[in-house]
């Protein structure tokens, strides 16, 4: 290994500086959706568009490919593998993604994702679509133009795809997503009831104070890895990870009176989250490869703690105790059996975020469905609500009660994003081919959740996937810790197997 | 008039995006303040100090001085009220002071300024100065440094005191801060008592928990004008108020079980200070004028509504049923009368934000003999905390505890803040002057006090000092404003008057 040109240094430099502008970004990000009064939207938008102007402006700067050029000779012959050459190709990947879009444009759809965001929380809580429908197609019509800045690909949905799922195509996901539904909506067929009030057997119904829930969440949190000093916890209409650095990492969650499960797996889920990024190596803190590899693997983190781990027997029978001994007798008389059994029934409901893992997949299928048909034009953006309701009578059998537990549940379209929902499903097969894995590496895996023993587990995924950061695209890191490529099969093992089991 | 050249425009483009990466800077203190996980405090140093040096780049860009000179000829056949030449005098005064700071030593000391917070908040909790010193010397190091890029003026203290208050000197403040204190100190001798329990003569003691005060503050402060869309109350150590938006004002207070004195009247202080800048003519939004005229200005807003009004006999008199239905039986039998001769009573106390206004300038005053010693060499950081306790001593005739309730108190000295302290008295004394022209222009504030109607003094502020923003240096707004300069008299007048009426 030669020693590193002087550029290296020079391109980390700026690198760094553009790392804290994205975690200043993440701030006003997870501000905005928990602190914020809503009168602080329009000054917020001006906010958000001068620092993605200025991120923009840092990225495209010209001096970045100079030094990218002047260091590809250097790198040629330096082993493939090192932290070294990994970034150069991280960078080169941002900077020449980020100089074919005018820097006018970002700062656009910087703002309108801004605005966007404030339209979507007022049209929710009208539960009024029309109240959005100017602001999503405003975003509609962004994302065409920024389409049209990249090289024509195979679909124009692969370039909005990139973004969160490096080199995935629409060409392979449609027939993978295809698969996916025809098998689940037999599934669904064959397990679910419509019974809305029969949610999780009724378990977590309650009613139950926000504040004990919030209480209870935290001892549980704290007993799988959440650290008081460098995590918060909060309240939001749609939970969601943020880390502003390695030690500053913040969760959100949702507080429902009648399902304690919805605050209880949220919160998981989002310590899912957390964690992947709280484990990246110290030693990429502040380079572009100490952040999370793509949307896919994170949720893969997000959906594992949820759901392999959050709804296995063995994490029923240690959690349920904490449980009562947090929220006393209206928790009622259940046992661990049952918890097992009521957190794993299939329910056909109208919200993504409260959907069991079998029919969770098939919110994210229509989704997909419908952003595909949006980008190619083959649905206007006023037929939105209606193409809706009718995928969720198709695909889940759901009559939609009205827009706000609809077309407005999810804060994405709102905040301009497209090509992202599919990553929650890639995270559910990406987890269960991790998990496949874990559990030949760590044979008393089962036991060890069962006493509350989760520091194996951190371990293992912290070694195997959370310090790498972006050190290895999604393929590439899914290759080496599974030996094997994306593929649905040992997710819906998993599901057959799990549904066998609690079947009455 | 003329029309504008196109230059003006682009300066205005230039500044707007500065007001932003100001209002960002307002959030990421606000967050450390309030929502930070201690551990996050590293990472945001960088943030810190990555966005300061953005700034100062932007402040500091030669396009801006060319901009500013091609308008100067244009600016001199205006108007001179007009704001567009007041917004000129103000851009190169901003750009002027930020050329002669290089930006690695600007972003140095704003590095320094948010880890010496957090060594700061630890010595705090240790009541240990040592833990502090370190942070302290490196901040007045970079004070000389700062000092060093300007001409040389009468006093280097001149330097930092013209950062918070444009214009005013040591060899102005010296005289005018020891005419005060030296009345002061007799006025102290004559009403002071010694009794700590007997602070408001026990009107506030309670106790009562948090949460009860909080909601007793709220309601008082939606009375007064807090507006819940557009601005937010925490909870937070040393108090403070932020604006990141014309409609986003950020307040806060602190809970003491024993004393809802400290809740009440640092809400209201705090709520002075968000009325200011929520008071900004929106038509100055993202401009430099767009912001409060400096700090002494500020803090007259804040000491009016915490003392002038808040202290007065009909708001205590108006304030008094809605206190006893929030806070309950807690609250005592004690009727208008008393409770206005309670929170006016004079007491010999440690702290500074819990001092009542008699004494509070003799801590301010403290500060600043302090801090003058500092800058000029003749105390040595390893002496401060001695220095204090004797002045203390000498001053207010208190035995100091420890460093929490001594030195450790203020996070002004954490956060690199010199020159700042004396505006918290200059606050005072102006206070007194524009209420006394208040009460010439509104001879039935009052009664309106007493009955809870306070919009004609909310749009008398507005009118006279919130909506100019910048436009007007301070010493021109007083004038504008009040006819005088800036001195002592009418301040001694009103504490004198005060403590006569409620002498036993």
């Amino acid at each position: 290994m030669s020693e590193a040109p002087p550029e290296l240094a020079a391109l980390r430099a700026r690198m760094a500086e553009l790392n804290d502008l994205g975690q200043i970004h993440s701030l006003m990000f997870w501000d905005q959706n928990t602190m914020m009064p809503p009168r602080g939207a329009a000054a917020r938008a001006d906010h958000s568009s001068t620092l993605e102007l200025i991120s923009h402006g840092r990225l495209t700067d010209p001096e970045v490919g100079r030094l990218l050029d002047t260091l590809a000779p250097w790198a040629a012959g330096e082993d493939p593998d090192s932290e070294a050459v990994r970034l150069l190709a991280v960078v080169r990947r941002d900077h020449e993604k980020a100089v074919r879009v005018p820097a006018a444009l970002a700062a656009e759809m910087s703002h309108a994702d801004a605005l966007g965001q404030q339209a979507w929380q007022e049209a929710r809580a009208a539960s009024d679509f029309s109240h959005f429908r100017d602001a999503l197609a405003r975003h509609v019509e962004l994302r065409h133009r920024y389409v049209e800045c990249f090289e024509p690909a195979a679909h124009p949905y692969d370039i909005l795809l990139d973004d969160f799922e490096p080199g995935l195509t629409t060409e392979e996901l449609r027939p993978l997503f295809e698969t996916l539904r025809d098998e689940l909506v037999d599934l669904v067929a064959a397990a679910a009831t419509n019974d809305a009030q029969a949610r999780n057997h009724g378990a977590f119904s309650g009613p139950f104070e926000a504040d004990d829930q919030r209480r209870a969440v935290m001892v549980v949190l704290e007993a799988v890895g959440f650290d008081p000093d460098g995590w918060r916890l909060d309240p939001a209409p749609h939970p969601f990870a943020q880390s502003l650095g390695p030690q500053d990492v913040r969760i959100t969650t949702r507080y429902d009176l009648h399902d304690f499960g919805v605050a209880h797996f949220s919160a998981l889920h989002e310590f899912g989250h957390g964690l992947y990024e709280a484990g990246i190596a110290p030693e990429l803190a502040r380079s572009p490869l100490g952040a999370p590899v793509s949307l896919g693997v994170h949720e893969s983190q997000s959906r594992l703690w949820e759901n392999l781990i959050g709804r296995s027997r063995p994490f029923c029978g240690w959690v349920l105790p904490i449980l009562r001994e947090q929220l006393g007798p209206a928790l009622g008389t259940i046992d661990a059996e049952g918890l097992y059994r009521a957190v794993n029934s299939v329910q056909r409901s109208p919200i993504r975020v409260d959907a069991d893992e079998t029919t969770y997949n098939l919110h994210i299928i229509l989704r997909f469905e419908l952003e595909l048909a949006l980008i190619e034009g083959t649905l206007a953006v006023d037929d939105l609500p209606a193409a809706w309701n009718e995928g969720m009578h198709r695909l889940l059998g759901v009559e939609v009660p009205d827009d706000a537990l609809g077309v407005l549940q999810d804060v994405h379209w709102g905040a301009g994003l497209f090509g992202y929902f599919p990553t929650y499903t890639l995270g559910n097969l990406i987890a269960a081919q991790l998990w496949t894995r874990l559990q030949a590496d760590l044979p008393e895996i089962e036991a060890q959740i069962g006493r509350g023993e989760l520091a194996p587990l951190r371990d293992w995924l912290g070694e195997h996937i959370h310090r790498h950061g972006r050190k290895f695209p999604p393929r590439e890191l899914l290759h080496r810790v599974t030996g094997d490529t994306l593929r649905p099969e040992p997710f819906l093992a998993y599901l057959r197997a799990k549904l066998a089991d609690v079947a009455p």
